[in-house]
């Protein structure tokens, strides 16, 4: 049985400090690399302020063109926690309490402690489904495709693997690096003749310092091995008729 | 005289690297961090793969609906470096040797050592505007209100400060950071208040671990000075009345 079939997924980072540079976003590298090795390849990221119909106009957007969206920030108690009442309005569902949610909450808290402000994180959009959070309580949710994750990195990475089963992806994305002692333009020629050999596989050269000395690796990105070696392949018989080192990195 | 304009930029990360989860992107940070410092907000990021005609039509929508746009990687001397092919075409220019940038390269490196791969760097849109290179010699380019600046984060970072009198910013964006000993639950509706007053102030809540325990950092940004003194008195009122513990962060 061959899949063989290409599914993305599109990140939206909603954030003003991240816009702001305050705060370095991490959450984009650890999602994708999870998206690939299910198999789902990361086609967009954007970045954008809380602001309520940016964020509407924006999911209603990439919800169209892409298999999946992930979205992080803004699900937390305070006045700058916009996203779940957004996503509401972007599919024009109900914002209301999430019974589950309110009862996961009810029970995480010490009694008293369940308060106003974290009452908060039980407002969503109606019927959504719940993400649970093994960290901190708070669920995340999804409607449709677009899955909810909130901004603080430790707590979104202990959210993914309760999600496997709820997305499917195509054939897992494989990828083969080579790094060498060298510089781009030395194997510039050389690379763009296999990449022209071999259109359907993607092949990208990535210049890199270490230990003081400059380097390239290049990266073989395909759904298929046996393309990834062919690819490989051609390669080091350039590199090794260029005498070019190949480095361990 | 006051300027009191508002001018915002879009930054446009383009590389299949970064989509893939292969490498963090640091480049936005460290751009939205310097436009601040120059009174210019971010107000858009993308991330977009090595894909001419993504570039062409991302490029295009954005250089319409921000003051400046900002676009990383893609100028160096391999098949997947596209970015000043696509910006000519999103521009409707010709793609061509640019005289200055080759006397640049050719003086930069060793008789002999300007070869092909390195050559194709000096193509650029007709008439762009150069941007320096004081670390690795291959200048970036400006077209209009985009600037094409490299992937590779300290050659990027050493490009900035050439552009400084090029973007013309308004008033700086101010901020300061409140970090308190609690949970955002047990400020969120206090914060809230303080919001309402002040709908003209940007008032962000972050929650982080240092040292095992909880807390929060709150986020003052304005462009006046006194709209963020005023937020900071009545955010402190609160937090003493609730005896929560002002820290270091």
């Amino acid at each position: 049985m061959t899949k063989n079939k290409k599914v993305n997924a599109a990140i939206l980072i909603i954030g003003n400090e991240i816009l702001s540079g305050r705060t370095q976003d991490t959450n984009t590298t650890t999602i994708a690399l999870w998206l690939n090795s299910i198999g789902v390849k990361v086609q967009e990221v954007r970045v954008i302020p809380d602001i309520e119909n940016t964020i509407i106009e924006t999911v209603n957007h990439l919800r169209k063109v892409s298999d999946y969206v992930f979205t992080t920030g803004g699900i937390g108690p305070t006045h700058d926690d916009i996203t779940a009442q957004s996503i509401s309005k972007a599919f024009g569902i109900k914002y209301e309490i999430h019974k589950e949610a309110y009862k996961i909450l009810e029970a995480y808290y010490k009694p008293g402690e369940f308060n106003e402000g974290r009452q908060k994180m039980v407002w969503m959009p109606e019927n959504a489904n719940l993400i649970l959070n093994p960290t901190s309580g708070a669920p995340g949710f999804n409607v449709e495709n677009v899955f909810c994750l909130p901004g603080v990195p430790s707590i979104l990475k202990s959210m993914l693997g309760g999600l496997k089963n709820r997305i499917v992806g195509g054939d897992p994305i494989l990828s083969h690096t080579i790094s060498l002692q060298t510089v781009e333009s030395e194997i510039a020629n050389s690379l763009t003749k296999v990449q022209n050999n071999n259109l359907d596989v993607e092949i990208g050269s990535y210049p890199f310092f270490q230990a003081g000395k400059l380097g390239v690796s290049i990266v073989i990105r395909s759904e298929d091995q046996s393309k990834i070696d062919n690819c490989n392949s051609q390669i080091l018989k350039f590199v090794n008729e260029k005498k070019i080192e190949v480095v361990d990195r």
